[in-house]
């Protein structure tokens, strides 16, 4: 028994999703659940394949990165997410994946546009896609600075991390966050399915137009905010 | 023991299929099943996971979409669904997904052209894609105003609901119908098949022609009205 | 008992392997078997869902497509089977399946490009695509008649249904066939593959050439003939 | 019991791998093992399809490819793994698929450009795509010459074979390689996906730009050589 056990568990569930919900090959991917009240994230140990993971296998580390408890070494994305949780106070979960087609859009550096309401459903921006990082930030503490490089982006386009819970770096793939990590795998697996289908719209019309504004403002409050009516 | 038992049930068995066809991810999806007696439809409450689902949940709601036995909140397209049976009176069940393909060619706004005969196996004309709703219609009372503007489409260019049981709403997604829920899931599955070949078709040659009216004819007769010779 | 029960269970093993290997969707294929002592074949039931199959359900029908046993009516492409049974002697299986890739180039009505060795393994010529039928051949005997656009197609191009195991008819989609059922099962699923990778090749180079004549030769040859060397 | 369990298990172990990663069909594709210490490696049996394979029908054969144990024919391609392991002395297995996306590359004959970290993360160069074989080559010992295609292009383009673990041979498909058959088949899975991210990427922005330089490098050595911190 630790009293870390319940995020130890709620990471090790999420990390689970990942390889059912087909967003990862191999080891590709890591999900981390924060204790706010304690100061600490459990992450998935770094390496270790989906199969043999255990919920004692989660690495805890505090918001600095630093490992608290566990015999394994955390995920080498542990940086990213303690800057996340630092700056973010809100989230509860954070997920990292390749995934295919949210990973090819980071690799085009282009913000993934909004075509139809699956993805108002869930922002009503397009999917931000930061810049590549500078030659210094790479060189430098590079996990950490990735973390700067997303809060950065958010910043210079007054984009709010609780409006918008996902993001691509540029060159290399998708981060997503969420009030739970539960939350946070759903948006990981609704980014993927937003950037396919946005691949195929633009294979289909060449100059598809962004969605209009009142369709999006309508889908986003069906099941957001106040007047929402979307679920139980 | 409820006098809609059997919509429950045929309601429920539909909305199972959508999975398993990997019509939808999470809740992204709804089937209803009406019966003309009794006046009302059975339809999936509102985003309830698909492993989570029982007949008994299914939400019972009159073709003014008043809710008229059940606990849970009903889909949030419900009044979508309640248009179309109202105007429609022959169709016994509805479909709604956001299946990739299909929703690739509603955010292109574009018809899915009929290039070969696994269309016309279907239907005879290519898949009207109504055009995206005015602002006014989205401000106003959204889902309802789905139903007239998929009505209205058919109207404007004289398609008959029995002969076209599949439409695109543009921006949106697909609708499809039937005699009965397992009819309307059949063409969702037959929609998004026909709408990745179509996809292929243009990315393989470019300036693909639409199928002849002869074959489109010959192909249609095989399978439906009086000189009909498929099936049993 | 009856003396047609080994095409029936070699038909029925072959249609099954149809959905495993996800070239159907529903009922869109069938597999026939030929017993060319007894001069007829068996062939799956007209729109029967492949879990619901059985043996004993098989149609028994003549090369003139005349049933001679089964209380179920045949497949609606029966007679496109018996043409080609009965004008190409040594086939003893017949696939036609609408699988996503080949039939994507059917519509696009084109020949299959041969661009690498996995092509060249199975047959050294570009898969032919048949025209679309003439007008008065569709409203004609149209079943009967797309045989013979198989036919006239391999006659004109001067090749060998022994050689080249598969087409494509124009606007519809493949027919495979070889030596038994479960061959042809096989090339439709090499089809369907090589389809495919002709497809992602062309979309990474809009220019592919051609495999040249030696590596054609070469790797046929290593699969077929006196000198190969594949297999056991 | 033969003093060659070791390498057939393993062998066998790694071949059942390909259809579960789902990086062949039917039979496209094997694996060898290597014992450097009896200078011989164990391979997939020929056209012997997966679900029938056991450890006991893997053949052993010697560094020239001749059979040393085992009744049934080897790998046509034996000869190509044979010269590989003979040159390159500090590999311990082999890996030979038709994978779709690699497949697809290999035929355009283009090096895979780096566009992502996950590329970089397993490699710092484009996947080299070895030119099409002269005829000469393909008229003789084709298999034997194909080992020496491969060896050439390292050496022309000064790359080695333990910083590359992996190349598409023009016009056929790709060779990956590793210290074990496990990551020779691990690096079969990850050419896959870094060939269909690529693919993506293009289709998604026709003038992608390579990955800089100081990303390849920091994404490289986060988990190889003396500074990674990737894995326990």
């Amino acid at each position: 028994m630790s009293k870390y056990d319940d995020i130890k568990q709620s990471a090790y569930d999420a990390n689970m999703q990942l390889p059912k919900l087909r967003l990862v090959l191999f080891t590709f991917g890591n999900v981390s659940a924060v204790d706010r009240n304690q100061g600490v994230f459990a992450i998935k140990p770094s390496g270790v394949p989906y199969d043999e993971l255990t919920p004692e296998k989660m690495v805890i580390v505090d918001l600095d990165a630093n490992v608290v408890e566990g015999s394994l070494r955390p995920s080498s994305d542990t940086k990213t997410h303690a800057v996340l949780y630092k700056h973010w106070q809100t989230i509860g979960g954070i997920v990292h994946t390749h995934s295919m087609y949210a990973t090819a859009w980071a690799q085009a550096q282009r913000d993934i546009p909004i075509y139809g309401t699956t993805h108002a459903d869930h922002t009503t921006v397009d999917i931000p896609c930061a810049a590549p990082m500078h030659d210094d930030m790479i060189k430098g503490d590079y996990e950490h600075e990735t973390g700067f490089q997303i809060i950065n982006c958010f910043k210079e386009r007054g984009l709010s991390y609780e409006d918008v819970e996902m993001v691509l770096v540029g060159n290399h793939a998708p981060f997503t966050w969420g009030k739970t990590p539960a939350k946070a795998v759903y948006n990981s697996a609704v980014l993927e399915t937003i950037a396919q289908m946005a691949y195929l719209t633009e294979n289909i019309k060449a100059d598809a137009l962004r969605l209009k504004d009142s369709l999006i403002k309508k889908h986003f409050e069906r099941k957001h905010g106040p007047d929402s009516y979307y679920g139980q």
